[in-house]
């Protein structure tokens, strides 16, 4: 989940507007689909480039849908059938943005990052940036790959489910982000998840694999929370857009993301602050496994040393050592041994040492 | 005491407004209490499902208290008759919305958390989901399940104690936020309890079960914060909301539970750095412990070391030992041992390690 | 110094301005005095409870001072004559409040904290909820107990010192809140003197009670804070007001109580921060002595455990041991002795272990 | 990378505007390099001092560049022609500034710092300051040494590449503060390899030249980010500046560096949580060392104390000790010793030390 | 460097405004110096106290310095001559004041904290507070002793340098401040030497009286830091004032010390988490050599407790022990113990333990 920034580095010296794909590629070839839509049909194919520009004219909603951005080709074209601002374009392109949103009068430029688990692999978390533009009758869509996350949403507006099919573009926009901002509650679930496998691993066997994996998903969070961040932001200045691209109507409906956003900012404090407590109890388990060892060297060293030096004392040679001569000398021995072994246990007992 | 946001995934892919109830299901069947009162009369009556529309043109306060949501059935109807927006039905529905006020011209709506102590099992502190709609001359209440936090209220209306018969819906809505927020006191109460058994656990034997407790009382401390820093905002808005469904004097009362608020947010900070400056004590507790366990080590040690070291040099087998064929060298070297131990203990008392 | 919320449990369920005392009993019997003056004459006298009323249309300031709490019958009264908000003699009466101003256009309500040292037993400093009502021509103030903080403006309105007489009733509220805030530094003069007392036992015998100690000061501190930070806003309240109440010129003097609030939370802020040094001195004090203690464990046994074993060799029975039957055998094992102990000694010598 | 903040005691008593330069000298000869440019043509010329006072009226757009910044005497001059403000030279001159843009209102003074890799010496990183001043036709930039950072703006102008020839001096002030930025993502990537090593190195083998690697690279980023930082709101001044100098349609470039700035700042903040988190791997990695130790040594007391008893106890001396004449004792001994070593190291595995 | 609050307690009861001199007498008698100059002419002239109110009218620029603050008859006097509010003169005697300005339409009071190094003893960094009042055509400073800070200004003004004598009353309090704050450099380079010295000693030989220095220099930049913090909000009023005694053109100049000022600010925060950084190393470095001392013990005792043993073995007087009878038995014993001995040795290099 590492940042991959130095890839910017591709880029020193160039004019502004340059059109880099910066990022993985994806997928092979860049795929477009366009649905058209209004109240009383919807219609929905994948084409080739060609001209697109009918459709801002045309009454209908317009949803282009451009997955794989490594065509700058194909980006150029659009971007001059929708007079998109090069500096836009070379937004879409580099894949490591913030998410933003940047108000252009004729269309809004939307940027956020998508999170989803993949579903082959162990169901790892991965993420892709998705672009939107938003125009009067159209909301163009870009993802760095082919992705179901929309999926339900065309079934929407093939089957006419709730209001989409009689709103406009800025509904459709909504819906996109939506989707969106609702998967982010799955990786909220997967962090759940790993860190409540972390509190059972704590509780029985604190290791250092243990840290490593807990300083591990801090690192995740980190990376989550700084796209989650900026989207608040975001998100607040498309609800209180004096756009006329967006209606009134629909800032409710902005507002409802915010508040979903805001739960999942405040979800990542917590996991956040669930974690340090993580830290603090395995850094005291550590300490609390040396008092044990130190309590059993201790307890040993105790009771052995005094006891080695009694049987020590009648090892000598003297030649005049009267208890040597004594006929009950050795059990007396024996019996000091034990009397000391025994104060010495009831001492440690007393200081709850065992 | 842990947020169940993975409930969420259900709603993944749905329109916004889907009706789904989000949360466990507390109670078996909804129940739907009508009051209705003005200075002169009040009425109060358990009924089913039915018009209640007439309400909306009454001169008379109507109080619609709705426990138990997952009746979407009920929900979708009373929406329909209050016209509210399907993503305040959907608020109402998730039980696990953060404190936030939505003014919607004709009705404003609250949603705010419950703390309660339950009164079966040993008083743990439990927390339910409230909403709140309020319109000209009608409160509607929705909770999770029947409780008693709003009898008082109820009592008062019956008795036209206080002010309350003679204002209008606004005053009933501050009544119920203001009964919700004095509930906040006893989880404070809960808390400061736990506080102080801790603070004597760690005063006569801190373990490493303390150290547990006390990570999980700051955790419930964490989900506490997270319901109650919301809530400051949240009635900020209504005491300075510019509707025309809060009147002028109500302002003040939503001024009062603003303060409390604070005071509750405030004592969870304090409880807060109380918490930490016990973690604090708890770790050098277990610092002074190690310490004493290596001073008792080093005492038996730096005592007998010496001692098994002299009893040693007179078990050697040397043909030629002078001291061994010496009358009183038994005596002598008893004499040596005395010495050495009591120099040593001297020693020890002296460097305060005894 | 622990803050006493729990007791607000007894109100919960109770209408919004009932009279109830919230906090200890600190006086028997309530005690009101009156000091009503002018620029050519002042009068003051201890009245039982009547009708003050008289005393709104006077030309005269009048100062009423309120000395116990506890008696609600006598607070209802003052509270119909002088039209008090239900909510504010409530306030009044909890004795937990945070300082706060409240502007209620005929008077302005404001609530602090007073803090001194109670002159019989050592010394300690104690705290006591001070209301202040300030209308037109009047100031009332309601103190849990009578005090001698408010003596010196007695005696200076008496003998007419500075402007007091000349001034309104704004300048003598000014007057008392000075006189509580000049009190604080009187709880950083103790707060440092603790401090200073630490540092010093620090320095030589750092133990365990003296981390409770400076845990302990840290809590009073985060008291003491707790009702100063929020006085900054209330007097930059007063200071900012539009309130017709106070006069342009006093302006400047609530200034100079900004300014001292402002030195006081910032002296309070550094004791923290220097609170905190002395933490980690202490822990590191711990380290240190272990350090200590493990360095004369290793020494004692890196010097015995050979030389036991030197002599251990000469303690075995074979038959066929050349040394034993070697005339200087034994000297031979004592040089060897002290030639291993020096090479330990000079060893840990330049370790710098000794 | 340590600030030379003390050079500027030089300056003390001095009046304000005195021309000095602090610093470094870096470079032995000011050069100054004038390159003229319209839509149609570009002219590049080094210049030695001389009156470029004309070109303040020509249409073409002007870059003046000059590398060295001790020769104060040219700087005089230059301040003289464009009438610059002395205090303005003054910030020129002292080369440790903090990011900041002035609105003089005939040109607009912007200073920001440069970071590049060095060619030569294993590619460390350096710093230098760079001002730009910003006409209406002309921009004016010092550098304090010659450089190849602006090569490829050089490049643009020559062969009318992008819109640089077709805009103004606003857009020229764009591209030359657009390449430094660029450079700081050279810095994170070279921040962002030793981070990598360093977290290797934890992986294999903590020790303390690790640590003191680590809080150098903390300190890097120490004083990074304190140069990042105010340019933050540098450019966020430049973009929403009111300046007749600069037109609308540049705003959207600076929109677009400052972009780049936020997420400059938010990578670095990364950083500094793994740097953190790295400290605490590396603090328990040393616990986990000393644990191991402690184990080592407890285990093998634990086994051989007890046996050192079991063999001194048949070394006493006694007359009768009924064990010394059995014929099999010494091979009792053998058995209880290795019973007891057996035990010990079966209780060992159990408790996971071995 | 103790700030002395408690010095206040001496003013509780007083009315505000008494004139009461807080703080250390610093000089014997107060000493005031008169300056006046205009672009033509200069007179700088010591005077006793006598009727400076012609000053008020005159045309020229008028510098009143007054060393010494302890006579409270000359502030008394001035601050009548010059019409200053009592609470002014209050501001001006207590010498433990915060950073502001007062705006009070005749005149500007400012006050702040001068730092400078003693010359006789070891150049320690000593305090001192500076009031200034500027009025339309006079500036009046207060110094709590005679000192040459202010010199390189009266040599400016004598000898006609820079802008001074041609501007008026407000450039002359700029000079003033400036200089003032150029001191705050010599402050911040000698923190500096101090870390740096700490940091060879931390490399080299870290023991307790370091960390107790560290601690003392933190606790230093504490003092600096909370004079130096409300000075920005000072300077920037100062530089934003509407006031008509500042000029426009003075703006700039105040701005310029702005930049100062941030830039010590932001040095400061650089040394704290420079320090901080230290007493993690520091920490680390003790944990580093209790490893160490363990590590010495262990070895020590993991290689001689088993030869101990063997030799113990052979010490016991059992009759059949074929070994002892053994010709070679004490060669063999010998091997063993040379053969384990080597084996721990080996084993310990392999652990990285030697």
């Amino acid at each position: 989940m590492r940042k991959r920034f130095h890839t910017r580095a591709k880029k020193i010296g160039l004019p502004a507007g340059s059109l880099i794909h910066i990022g993985e590629k994806l997928t092979d070839k860049a795929r477009i689909t366009i649905i058209e839509y209004d109240e009383y049909y919807s219609k929905e194919e994948v084409v080739e480039i060609h001209d697109y520009s009918f459709f801002r004219e045309k009454p209908t909603v317009t949803w282009i849908n451009v997955d794989g951005l490594h065509d700058t080709k194909i980006m150029e074209q659009i971007g001059n059938i929708f007079n998109l601002h090069p500096l836009i374009l070379e937004d879409i392109l580099n894949t490591d943005q913030r998410s933003k949103v940047e108000d252009m009068g004729d269309y809004i430029y939307i940027v956020l990052r998508m999170f989803y688990k993949s579903e082959d692999k162990n169901g790892i978390v991965k993420s892709e940036q998705v672009s939107l533009v938003l125009g009067n009758n159209f909301v163009i869509s870009f993802q760095e790959k082919p992705g179901d996350v929309f999926n339900p949403i065309r079934d929407r507006i093939k089957n006419a489910k709730g209001r989409i099919r009689k709103a406009g573009a800025d509904f459709l926009a909504y819906c996109l982000i939506d989707s969106i901002v609702d998967y982010y509650f799955i990786v909220l679930e997967s962090l759940d998840e790993k860190i409540e496998l972390f509190e059972d691993a704590l509780a029985c066997n604190p290791d250092r694999n243990l840290l490593l994996d807990i300083q591990n998903l801090k690192r995740e969070m980190i990376f989550f929370r700084k796209f989650v961040w900026p989207l608040r932001e975001t998100i607040s200045l498309l609800e209180r857009s004096d756009s006329t691209l967006i209606q009134e109507s629909t800032n409710i409906y902005f507002k409802d993301i915010y508040d979903h956003i805001i739960q999942v900012i405040e979800t990542t404090e917590t996991f956040r602050e669930i974690l340090s407590g993580m830290l603090d109890i395995y850094l005291s388990s550590v300490s609390n496994k040396m008092n044990e060892i130190m309590k059993a060297l201790t307890i040993i060293a105790t009771i052995f040393m005094p006891l080695s030096f009694i049987v020590g004392i009648y090892g000598m040679n003297f030649k005049y050592m009267p208890e040597l001569e004594w006929r009950f000398g050795y059990f007396m021995v024996w019996s000091i041994i034990l009397a000391v072994a025994s104060i010495m246990l009831i001492y440690f007992r007393k200081k709850k040492w065992l």
